[in-house]
C-alpha cells in the first residue's frame, strides 16, 4: 500500500521536519464497524451571501463561510448519498433556537452574532433531514456538550462516527475531540468540512488526523464503504489497534 | 488603549485578510474575579532529551517537546510566583499512571508511547506542587474529561482559569474548549504554553484567542494582577460581557 | 437550637435504630450564598385527572401524580413568591418535545407513556415562566444530563440550588444527586416536592437529606430568606463546612 | 411465564395500591448482549467490625454495613464466578485515595468519615481483582461522575451492565441512574447489593427496578447466563423494546 497518511490539504504548509516529528502518530486508517454520519451545523446561515470570498461576505454576514461553504455542497451531498445507501444512521447538529433556553447567554464562540431570521438555523435544503434522523440542538461547540447525543449513539448501537460540516476549527474540532475522548473511532471527511480560514482549516485537520481521528478523502470513504458492501473488508480496525 | 488584540506570535503566519474575517471576535481581554492556575502536563517526560530541536529529541523520546519545553521553564516559573503571591489556587494535571486504571487502553492521543520510567509523569521539580494544591490525573486530553475537576473548581469557588502547559494543540486546547463550554472565563498565557510544532502552536493559540479564551502575554498577566492587588482594577469583565 | 434534623415526613416510617445508624450524617442545614430556584417538571400532564387519589387517576393518566400534585400547588406558589421577591434566578425543567430530537428513544424512565396533547409539557399556569427565566428541556431524569444547565448556572454565578417539583424518587432525586456531585449546595423543599407513592417520596427525601442535600420545610426556607434579607444571616455555610 | 416482576424483597412494604400505580412500568426483564460486571465499592472498610448489626458496628465504624455486608459475600462470590466463567469484563470501583486529588474536599456523601488505614479502600480479598480487570477510583457516588468509565466501556464494546455492591441507596443507585441515562441496559442483582438500612435498600431497589433497571435474583442471572451459554437465549431484549 502506498503511504498516503500525509497526502492531504495540509501538505503545502507542513514542513518535512514537522512530518518527522509526527511520525509516532502514523497508523492505518479505517472506518468503524457501525458508524453514524454526524453532520455538523449545515444550517442556512453559514451559506449566507453566496459563493463569494469569505472576507467579503462576512462584512454583511459574520457567520458565513462564503465560497468554502458552497464548494463543499456537492461533496457533502455525495457523502449523504453513500451513507443513506448503506443504511447508516444520520445525526445532525444545529444551533439551539428556543429563546427560553437562553442561547444568547451560552454561545458556541466569542463571535458577536447578529439577529438571525427564523430559518437561519434550519438545515440547508440540499441535506434536508429525513423522518428517522436525529437532530441535536446545541449551545456550545461540541455536539456532545450539553446534549443527549451520547445516549442516542448508545441507543443506536453506534461505535464510530463519520463527520462532516463546519467549522473545521470550531464545532467540528470540538466534537471530534469529544468523540475521541468518549471512545468513538472517528473519520473526518476532508472535502466535506470547511472553515472561514484555509489556514485554520488545514492545521486543524492536521491536528485531528494525527491525534484523534482519521481524516479521509471522500474517495477513500467511498472505497471503504464499497468494500464493506461487498464483504471484502471487515473494516473494524480492531486487529490493528 | 492601543489595539493589541492581534499582537501575538501568530502575526507572521496570519494574513490581513484572515484578520479581517475574524473582526467579529475582537473584544477586551481580562482576568476573571476568582481565578485558579491550571498547569497542564508539566511532567518530566516532556522535557526528556534536553533543550534540543524537537525533530532530534523525538527520535529517542517521542513525547518530548525539546527546546520549546525548556524555553518555557523560566516564564512558567514566573507565572507560578505571580499566582502563589496572589494566593490563588493551583491545579495541576498529569497522566494517569495506575496500571489497574488501564491508561494503556484510554489514551490522550493516537501517538505511540514507549514504556516510561516511574517518574516520567511526575511534575517537574521547578514547578513542584505544594501541600494545598490539587493534582488531576487524566487519561484523555481535556483536564475535564473523565476527572472530577469541575467539582473541585466549584468547591474552590473558582470562576475563571489561567492556563499554562502543553501541548498547545493537544491537552491545552482540549482543556480550554471545555473550560469555555462549562462557562469559565479562561486566560492562556502565551509564553507559558508550548508544543512540538510552532505551526500548530501558533494556529491553536489563534483559534483559542478568537473563539474561546483570552491569550495574554505573561507581562499582561503581571500587570493585570498588580492592578488587582492595588485595587485599581476590579477585573471582572462582567460589565463588558 | 432544638434538634430538628429529623423532624420531617419520614418520621413515621424510619425507626430509632435507623436514625442511630445515620447519626454520622447529622449537620447544620443552610441555604447557599447565591442560590437559584430549580423547578423540576411542573408541567400540565402531572396534574392530569384532577386532585384525586393517584391509583385512580393513573388508570387514565399514567403520568399523573393526582392529589399529591394538587396539594403541592399552593406551597410551590409561595416558594416562587419568596424566590422572586429575593430576585434570585429561576430555572425550570420540562420534557423535550421536539420530535426530531427523538424523545421517544431516550426517555426519563421505563414507564410506558401515552401520546400527549401539545400542551402536556408546558409549565402549569400557576408557575408560569417569566421573560428572564431559563427553561431546560431534558430527555433523562437529571436536569444536568444531556443539557447545558451546568454552563448556565456558571454564567449566572449560582453556587447553590433550591429545588422543588416532581417526582421525588425520579427527576428530583437524579437532579439533586448530580447537583451534589457537581459541587452545588442543594436545598430540597419538602412541601414543594411530590411523587406518585408516599413511600418512595418519604424514603427518597430521607436519603437525599442525609447523603446529598438539606431537606427544609417551606417555613424554614422563608425564615432563612428573611434573615438574609435583613442581613442577620450570612447563610453561606462556609464556616460550618 | 409466571408474573415475577414484583417478586422481590420489597414485597412486605409496598402495598397493592402502590403496585397498581406502578403497572405502567411492568415489562420483561433481560440481560444485555455484551455485559460487564460492575462491582461497586466492595472495599475492606464496609466490612469493618464483622457480621454484627449495623447500629452496633457504626458506633466504631461509621462506614460499615455490618451484617448486611457479610451476608452478601457468598452471593457476590457466586456472581463473580458466573461472570468470569462467561469471560465477561469486570470493572470495580473504589474510593479515590491519593491525597493530592483532595478526596477530603470532594466526597461521596455528607457522612463524616474517620481517618482510615491504608488498606481501607482495597477491594476485599474474596473479590480480588485480576490482571485484566479495570478499577475506577471515584470521589462522588456515581461510578460515571468524574471518572473515565464511559470511555472504557466504549473501548470494551460493552452495551450493558450487571451491578453488585454497596450501598443500594448511595453509590449503587447513583451509578445505575447514570448507566440508564447513558443508555446502558442495567441489571441489579438483588442478593449482591446491600445497604446500612433495610428500608432504604428495599425502596431503592423498588425505584430502580421500575424506573431504570432490571432487578434480578442471583438465580435468575444464573439461568439467563446458562441459556445464553447454550445458545437457547439471544437475550438482547431488542425485540421487546
Amino acid at each position: 500500500m502506498p503511504d498516503t497518511f500525509e497526502d492531504h490539504c495540509w501538505k503545502d504548509i507542513v514542513s518535512g521536519e514537522i512530518l518527522e516529528i509526527y511520525r509516532a502518530y502514523r497508523r492505518d486508517t479505517y472506518i468503524g464497524k457501525r458508524p453514524a454520519l454526524l453532520a455538523i451545523d449545515l444550517y442556512n446561515l453559514v451559506f449566507a451571501g453566496g459563493p463569494r470570498p469569505v472576507h467579503e461576505v462576512v462584512k454583511e454576514f459574520p457567520s458565513s463561510c462564503g465560497i468554502y461553504a458552497w464548494e463543499a455542497i456537492r461533496p457533502i451531498q455525495e457523502l449523504f448519498t453513500l451513507i443513506r445507501s448503506a443504511g447508516m444512521p444520520v445525526v445532525y447538529t444545529t444551533a439551539e433556537g428556543r429563546r427560553e433556553m437562553r442561547p444568547d447567554r451560552v454561545r458556541s464562540t466569542h463571535r458577536r452574532v447578529r439577529a438571525a431570521d427564523e430559518h437561519a438555523y434550519d438545515i440547508r435544503q440540499e441535506f434536508a433531514p429525513e423522518a428517522e434522523d436525529l437532530i441535536i440542538y446545541k449551545e456550545r461547540p461540541s455536539a456532545f456538550f450539553g446534549t443527549p447525543l451520547i445516549a442516542h449513539l448508545r441507543g443506536l448501537e453506534v461505535d464510530s462516527l463519520i463527520v462532516c460540516g463546519e467549522t473545521t476549527s470550531g464545532c467540528v474540532r470540538a466534537t471530534v475531540v469529544d468523540a475521541y475522548s468518549f471512545g468513538f473511532h472517528t473519520v473526518v471527511v476532508e472535502e466535506c468540512c470547511f472553515d472561514r480560514s484555509l489556514l485554520s482549516h488545514k492545521v486543524n485537520l492536521f491536528d485531528l488526523h494525527h491525534k484523534y481521528a482519521d481524516v479521509l478523502h471522500l474517495e477513500e470513504v467511498r472505497q471503504h464503504l464499497q468494500r464493506i458492501g461487498k464483504g471484502i473488508e471487515t473494516n473494524t480496525g480492531r486487529e490493528r489497534r
